[in-house]
């Protein structure tokens, strides 16, 4: 095939101009990689006049993305302007209708609209790709669908928003509160306009909703994603989690169990040591487990010009080569629907306290645990100089409904002063 | 599609016997993923009685790989015997010469006829896919090859040979000499028959120059592979490296470089705390690094039965799929020739020195560093009973080649007690 491969990109932000510039800088290396040039036709933004730093001129101009992506010159439509509805949708549902392949990097779209737009798809004979959308520039969808196409997945992890991670690890090393380093990442530009879509979770449970459609053959089903977000993370957690050998990360787990697909995107505290305790700043890392292969984990950054861009930048090589699969790896009107399990596979859990400070207070605690059946790994009462104890529980394996079932109890002692921390510890 | 993808396979050891469990038991899940049934026709072994744990009745026996990989009923030829020439070489060249498709786990045989099978292949448009020779169950030739085909890829590195990294890892652990560690790992059978191919670095510079291949666009040469094993690594060694904040690993590094391609598999220093540092036993990573990615880290199984099996399956299911690419990314025959590059990229060195205990021996070797210009970042006499004074010295960053010329005047001088060991300490 020599015919060039007729790309259309609709958002020129931080991900479209890195697109463009690897399309014009690496013009050689894209054609020897896939037997075909790979050009740029059309392009469609919101402002025309700003300065991108990069050249446009060769390229037509469209205001409006449903007008470029249904456009004769364009055989794929990439779609890098993001937003879960409005224009991407109806940019992306032209395309489709018109013909063309899509490459996006929009997850929160995928992850409300998935099933519906790759059922479009795979009936016009289609394709839509979004490696972009899930861990930035590490393969993970590739690796998922083909490299581990032989395997029975049993569980999907990761740590899949850098602002989050980042957030967490900078706590710790400059012992900084959250609302101190939260204020740090709005000014550094990290946050999104939403910072709720970073801090709340949800960015990060698309992209585990997104995975574990492709893993488990399941329809994406995002509003079965538990979610916790980070904003209760105090620094005392952290440092107390770090003291007993631990790192708290916004781990996502996505595993399919006797009772259904569990889902959750929360705060977890995993081992210091492992790959996932060790992980620092914006870097995300995804943790696949199957019945062949074990464990693989993959490891990368979760964002920005040039990784993004490259996540994109594989899917247009692939429909340049003519790789095409069905958008989660199996034809969508195949994708079963997981009944939803609630997370409740039996797990340790870290239990920060805070007890009134008098006599009893702490056999009450302890009655409330023994009676649902949830035993005391490590237990430490902290020094303090207020009225208000602070007391540290590792429990042994329990279910968070017995764990939960305890809070309530305890919560109905009258001894507690302080609503408790309760956070998973994964072993991984 | 709906043809049946029939395959052939030769050699039913370990990986063999894996891929025929995983195409027995998961049938449907291969079919949905891939969309044509994936079955067994016809498979080779040395011997046919031998009891295999799996049942092998419903297909044809073939004593001869060849006939096996000529047969009109076999798709695509699976060889998973082994060996660098042999049957295992003219059993793909009458599969490719047939019409068949060929996917190996055989890196021996890919480093050193790699460039003629792929072209005997490609002007067949036949194709041969290897994921399961580099790295076990880690999809890492494709994310080279597909993933990140937008970047140009600077630089290569991984710990890829299992067994020199369990070696590594219990001499640390159990404080054990490397005699020790050697033989255990030859009662657990983790060895070669020739125990060379793993600790002489050469299975593990076979995977590089694949690699190397890939990820530069030049024709594998795995001659030019400097190759250095981990024989002579002591416990000693292991141990003060730890003590300076490093572990010592059998690592590859291919490099593009101004004067040409730099590859070379040696025992090399890394920060304890890397990725690549907290790599236990046989666990293997690959580091990936391209202009706009960044950085990528994959870890996961080196060897094993399903690890293996895994890659080999996600080559079959591409096959099913219709994912057709070139052997090493791009057409063989536009692969270049790379002018090969002495490994003299500077280095920080770690030296271990054995001196005459006698006066004005440091003042000798100091000089000869000095002499070629290379400064020390920090140096200690570790206490001795015996007339030999051990010296431990971490260099700034230096030339492998000064650093030679400075080792032989320390001979020269008359005042080592045994020759030194250098080990180049790479940050990753």
């Amino acid at each position: 095939m020599t015919t060039p491969l007729r790309l259309g990109i609709a958002g020129l932000g931080t991900v479209g101009v890195g697109v463009v510039k690897i399309v014009r800088q690496k013009a050689n290396l894209l054609a020897a990689r896939t037997g075909r040039p790979v050009v740029i036709t059309a392009v469609s933004a919101r402002s025309r006049d700003k300065d991108r730093g990069v050249t446009l001129s060769g390229y037509a101009w469209e205001d409006d993305p449903v007008a470029l992506a249904t456009r004769d010159d364009v055989d794929v439509f990439v779609e890098l302007m993001g937003g879960e509805n409005g224009p991407a949708k109806a940019s992306i549902e032209a395309a489709i209708a018109a013909g063309k392949d899509v490459v996006t990097a929009n997850k929160a779209l995928l992850a409300h609209h998935g099933q519906t737009l790759a059922e479009q798809a795979e009936s016009a004979g289609r394709v839509i790709r979004f490696e972009a959308a899930v861990a930035g520039g590490i393969p993970v969808i590739k690796a998922l669908t083909e490299g581990l196409a032989g395997n029975d997945i049993t569980r999907v992890m990761g740590v899949m928003n850098g602002t989050c991670n980042y957030i967490l690890t900078r706590m710790l090393d400059a012992r900084l509160s959250y609302d101190e380093v939260f204020a740090e990442a709005a000014d550094l530009g990290y946050l999104e306009a939403d910072p709720n879509l970073d801090v709340g979770g949800i960015d990060a449970g698309h992209k585990l909703a997104l995975l574990a459609s492709i893993a488990f053959g399941t329809r994406v089903d995002f509003d079965a994603v538990e979610l916790e977000g980070i904003q209760r993370i105090s620094i005392e957690d952290i440092r107390q989690a770090n003291d007993l050998g631990y790192r708290i990360k916004l781990l996502g787990v996505a595993q399919m169990t006797g009772r259904g697909l569990e889902q959750r995107m929360s705060p977890c505290l995993v081992p210091k040591n492992s790959p996932l305790g060790q992980l620092k700043g914006g870097t995300n890392m995804v943790v696949i487990e199957g019945d062949a292969v074990e464990q693989i984990v993959l490891r990368g950054p979760g964002a920005g010009e040039g990784p993004t861009a490259s996540a994109v930048m594989g899917d247009i090589c692939d429909i340049a080569r003519g790789i095409r699969l069905s958008t989660f790896g199996i034809p969508a009107k195949s994708l079963t629907t997981a009944r939803t399990a609630q997370s409740n596979s039996p797990a340790p859990y870290y239990l920060h306290l805070t007890l009134q400070d008098r006599p009893g207070a702490l056999a009450k605690i302890a009655t409330a645990l023994g009676e649902h059946g949830i035993s005391i790994d490590r237990m430490r009462q902290t020094k303090h100089d207020t009225t208000d104890a602070p007391v540290l529980i590792v429990t042994h394996k329990t279910q968070r409904a017995d764990l939960d079932a305890a809070i309530q109890a305890m919560r109905a002692s009258g001894v507690m002063a302080a609503d408790p921390v309760a956070l998973r510890i994964e072993m991984v």
